[in-house]
């Protein structure tokens, strides 16, 4: 969806990828495929491009220094944003609001997180005293009465700064399952998340995409520093670099997308300011779940809704539980409207 | 940007080119380099495909009988769109409105258009008797006192017909310069524009995309079959059996593009209605003119132009004069801010 956004610039894009199966080896010209590690490949790859982004920090950031002066955000963003305890200590540190944390397994019931490598659930476990811990450096959170969750994209140029509208998202599994926009929260509440997302890429220094994700809550939580907005607590659960799953919505929901704002950015094109267009807008994720046993997915019932705007597979081949295969975009008159457009599509989707 | 509809679907796209150093060639993964009449070539590629479809009609169709049945639209509808007398023959004997033609050098001033190869003002020219006309075999046309040149993009599935609003076209030395909509146009003759393309695309038995291209004028031709709509005449210049330079607005105007709408169909994806979205919406071609001496276009102004809502760029790298290079698409309050912000804004990329 980056090279999309990219190739409407009139840019070329070369990509780095260690598997050659990977959707976008099937779709692009200059593929490179070999390892992140492969300090030789990166270096021959870093020569071809004159700016490098990545769509997944899980990466060792120690062989990516021969394209430090290409890479976009920049290796000190990445090195924060890939290691939990660093996130933390940024945010605490920066005086933003987070959810309380140890660097060690607490003598009461914590959410605990692998510093490395977790997403999707991934590397967590809410854990109870007595329960074997994860293996590894972790960090433990304080439990947090989650109400509502909400991501902010933050797009900044060397001159410019843009900001994505609220998305409230729902979780199944711990995995996104929708996204919703505009977010159902007193506007008071959608400014400051916007505010803290802002200065938290300022903070930063981020130079590209910076995603905040956050947690939402009318309980004041007991250890964690969040911001109180009304009867409202928010704080920062996580940061993300990059484009974002929820940002998908952002496709035909704004005025530019999550991608087109990196495009721009990547290629010192004035960036400007994004618009939510008028009505509701959703994203529903479709992971490998609703192929059941096919390996490719009958769009049949899209003629009978109409409200879903766009269907995007992302041409991977195999379907597996969990697996985000691709997603779709409803617009709907109203928040109960759009919900159930995506309930209905997906099952729809599900039973063919 | 067909492909990037396709691949939005999940499918996997071939390219056949001669020019290996055409756009596509450098932005796709499977690519065939080889002459438009190599038969073995084509051969390969059509065992490659499921489909194949054709975004230029200029190509001997004679050697793409190897790939009849996976050619969408047909064969027949290629041999009439590509051929000026076919096409005029095929709209006269279906009693569909026409510019008045002859298939010799008439003994009265005309415009001479060569049945072959002709586009963008190409293979054309307007003709008084004593000048010496265009060699080889050619049609001769009535000149019509053109008010409004219009444009309406048909697109048909297997099962279902879907027709996109008109376009208005404004050209400049034979070359699509803008493209408006909606078209200032009353309702009764809008509507009857789409008829009129809707009924072409049907008697074509198109599966595809048909753009129809018409003349509209309020002085009745002396000779041409005309419809009357109130006080306008309109009649069919031209047909287009693919994606249309003036259906490139629809990337920002409607619910979804001529692009998703062809490969939707190609793909047996349920096609459904195209839907005019809010507001006046203009595109711009970016002509080798607006690139002056440089080989790259400077952005920077487009900071100074929040309604212009895409730059879309080929990737073309030699800019000529007439040369389609991009194009661009303005969000306008008013027909008059639209074309405005059209001129406004080209201004501006030249300038720099």
């Amino acid at each position: 969806m980056l090279a999309e956004s990219l190739y409407r610039l009139g840019a070329t894009v070369a990509v780095y990828e260690p598997d050659p199966q990977a959707p976008l080896c099937q779709r692009t010209r200059y593929v490179t495929n070999a390892a992140w590690n492969d300090i030789e490949a990166l270096r021959k790859f870093s020569q071809q491009c004159s700016r490098v982004t990545y769509e997944f920090e899980n990466v060792e950031s120690e062989p990516l220094q021969c394209m430090e002066f290409q890479l976009m955000p920049s290796m000190a963003v990445l090195a924060v944003a890939q290691h939990r305890a660093r996130e933390k200590r940024f945010l605490r540190e920066n005086g933003l609001p987070h959810v309380a944390f140890a660097e060690h397994v607490p003598d009461h019931p914590a959410i605990l997180k692998t510093v490395r490598g977790g997403y999707d659930g991934k590397g967590q476990m809410r854990w109870t005293p007595g329960e074997t811990p994860l293996s590894g450096p972790l960090v433990a959170e304080e439990i947090i009465d989650i109400e509502v969750e909400a991501s902010c994209i933050v797009a900044r140029s060397k001159t410019e700064e843009g900001v994505f509208p609220v998305f409230e998202n729902e979780h199944r599994n711990h995995i996104l399952d929708t996204t919703l926009v505009p977010a159902s929260l007193p506007d008071e509440v959608l400014a400051a998340v916007q505010d803290v997302a802002r200065e938290t890429a300022r903070k930063l220094d981020v130079t590209g995409l910076l995603t905040t994700e956050f947690f939402l809550t009318r309980h004041q939580p007991r250890r964690s520093p969040a911001l109180q907005v009304d009867d409202w607590y928010l704080m920062v659960n996580e940061l993300a670099p990059r484009p974002h799953n929820s940002g998908h919505v952002t496709r035909q929901a704004c005025t530019f997308s999550q991608f087109d704002a990196l495009a721009r950015i990547l290629l010192d094109v004035p960036l400007g300011q994004p618009r939510l267009l008028p009505g509701v807008w959703g994203m529903g994720n479709l992971l490998g779940e609703v192929y059941g046993t096919r390996s490719k997915l009958d769009l049949t019932p899209w003629a009978e809704h109409p409200t879903v705007r766009e269907v995007c597979l992302y041409g991977k081949t195999q379907p597996r539980a969990g697996r985000k295969m691709g997603h779709f975009i409803v617009h709907g008159e109203s928040r109960t409207a759009g919900l159930a457009e995506i309930a209905a599509f997906r099952a729809a989707l599900t039973k063919t």
